[in-house]
């Protein structure tokens, strides 16, 4: 088993063992629906349905990364990033808490292939299936006593706390832009920095300083994870209008239909021509959806937005190279930043 | 000025500057819809409109309560309970996300008579709205770093951690019973503990903790506030049904009509007479709410549930005693606790 492996094992056991606070006589119904949501239990449950637990492992191979040797016992048994768990596991809570909002928020009914909570159980019940999440994560950071002294316990928290407010903010201005048609790139990156890299920057962030790095280089390590996150975000805008939906799984230019303020559509605003022209006049269909994508892409959208993504990878490459990350964790850590910058899906 | 007064003041600064992380130039209308609901801005906004800070004020007064001689420099200009500032607006903070998210579950349009956050501004953002002022809350408990130590920071945050996810819990059994007719006396406590007396122990217990109090004195308040708790929520539940409209300002018996599974409702249930059998038969009107509480009454509920009340005030009390609360902080407290067990709205 790889060291990747070693830690999507550990880390599926962790959410089980912090999700299992509500597994309690008079609340088994209430810890189904979070364990539904998580993937674990229910219709389609299983790999598929989990998500890929990317954050979860930036915190880990972060943390593993810092420490050459493994001097705390057998790394077979009990490696020195073991202790980081309880933080990984807290991050991918706060990820699927606002997954479980954003779905009741969007109205999107589904999730990895399955009805979406709220669906399920209906949006008041999701709330509060999405604010126990919230709450669970909290209590996972606190459990970093276990190994970790207090000011680094308040550290984490107070960074994973950031990253919450900004994932609010980021929100707000996701669903204000909605009702706008004036929004320009400048607005673009407040918007996805608080969605999309706010906590892939804690991850990196919190999994340096659980390694013990230097300030600096938990610097690095956090600059990482925000300039991946944007490079990917713009990724994901990419392929939401010219992927290949064989290979990506989603209907392709949905984002169009859907009148997602990505970042070719608001390039292509900015120029003011036929695309601009076309959205001002209302949702787009999905019959149009072909014609519209190669507007947007003759008028340099496409091009625009690959060459935002090429610069976003670069520098997310350059503080991962400042982070100097080290040993088996290192390696790996690199193996995934690779894999997430040059996807096809 | 009174130190009730002088508290009351404190915490209201202290709410604004922990909302304040969102006012930002991006984000100045999602500060304003926090500020609204907190009541200091918007039509109606004032002191009808923000509440009585309950609870904030029960974690400053029981740290107050606790330091005899005020050896932290002046009490007038910077009393000791002052250090707890951050944690009382923190469990502000918890208690008002949590009525912007129940307002949307409840599908309630009026709160302290003004318009709920979701009428306003939709469900979306007041998901957002409660999710912010949820984070913001974690980030003020944090802020007692700069007065406590670290490890004592994390205790705080422990005790508020488990008494929202208590809060969740009591959400979902509440919205679960909504839907069956067969819920026992004994389904009621895990409810209103969970909705309303994990709140009022956590704020005495993290007042006591602010305080330094030794454990055992820690438990006493900790249980004061929990029976307080109880004996407030069964006396709303009285008020609900039997009160005088002149004097709570809510409509009488809008418990009944709302089908609210409170404790002399589930007492009637239990008597299987004539109130389980109206109420078996669907919702009560308005009409006929008079004769349904009559009803109730002479089947003993009312009795009961005052009962009830009373051992829940005397637990409160004996739990108080044993804290043993010291000064005029001490004195404040007794008075509050005595004001909350004996009100007639």
């Amino acid at each position: 088993m790889n060291i990747q492996q070693a830690m999507l094992q550990k880390i599926e056991d962790e959410l089980k063992h912090q999700v299992a606070r509500l597994d309690q006589p008079r609340t088994k119904h209430f810890h189904e629906m979070l364990t539904y949501h998580m993937g674990w239990t229910g219709e389609g449950s299983g790999i598929e349905a989990t998500g890929k637990r990317i954050r979860p492992l930036l915190v880990l191979l972060s943390t593993s990364s810092l420490i050459e040797n493994e001097e705390m016992g057998d790394p077979n048994t009990s490696p020195y990033w073991l202790r980081a768990k309880s933080a990984a596991a807290a991050i991918e809570l706060i990820h699927n808490f606002s997954l479980v909002h954003d779905d009741i928020q969007d109205n999107s009914d589904k999730r990895r292939g399955r009805n979406t909570v709220w669906v399920n159980w209906g949006a008041p019940m999701a709330i509060n299936v999405g604010d126990a999440l919230f709450v669970i994560a909290n209590q996972a950071v606190m459990d970093l006593m276990e190994y970790y002294p207090a000011e680094v316990v308040v550290k984490a928290a107070n960074i994973l706390n950031n990253s919450c407010l900004d994932l609010t903010r980021g929100q707000f201005l996701d669903m204000s832009y909605e009702e706008r048609h004036d929004i320009g790139i400048d607005e673009y990156w407040p918007m996805v920095g608080g969605k999309t890299s706010a906590l892939l920057a804690a991850c990196t962030h919190i999994g340096a300083l659980l390694g013990n790095a230097p300030e600096t280089q938990q610097e690095s390590y956090r600059l990482f994870g925000w300039h991946l996150g944007l490079a990917f975000q713009v990724q994901d805008d990419i392929l939401g209008i010219w992927g290949d939906e064989s290979v990506t799984g989603k209907s392709v230019a949905s984002d169009l239909v859907e009148g997602k303020n990505s970042l070719p559509v608001l390039y292509g605003l900015g120029r003011h021509g036929k695309f601009a022209e076309r959205w001002a006049q209302g949702p787009i269909t999905a019959s149009e959806v072909k014609a519209v994508a190669k507007l947007l892409d003759d008028e340099g959208g496409k091009e625009y937005a690959e060459e935002i993504s090429k610069i976003e990878t670069q520098k997310a490459l350059a503080y991962l190279g400042n982070a100097n990350p080290q040993g088996e964790g290192g390696d790996a850590l690199r193996q995934l930043a690779y894999k997430l910058l040059d996807r096809k899906q």
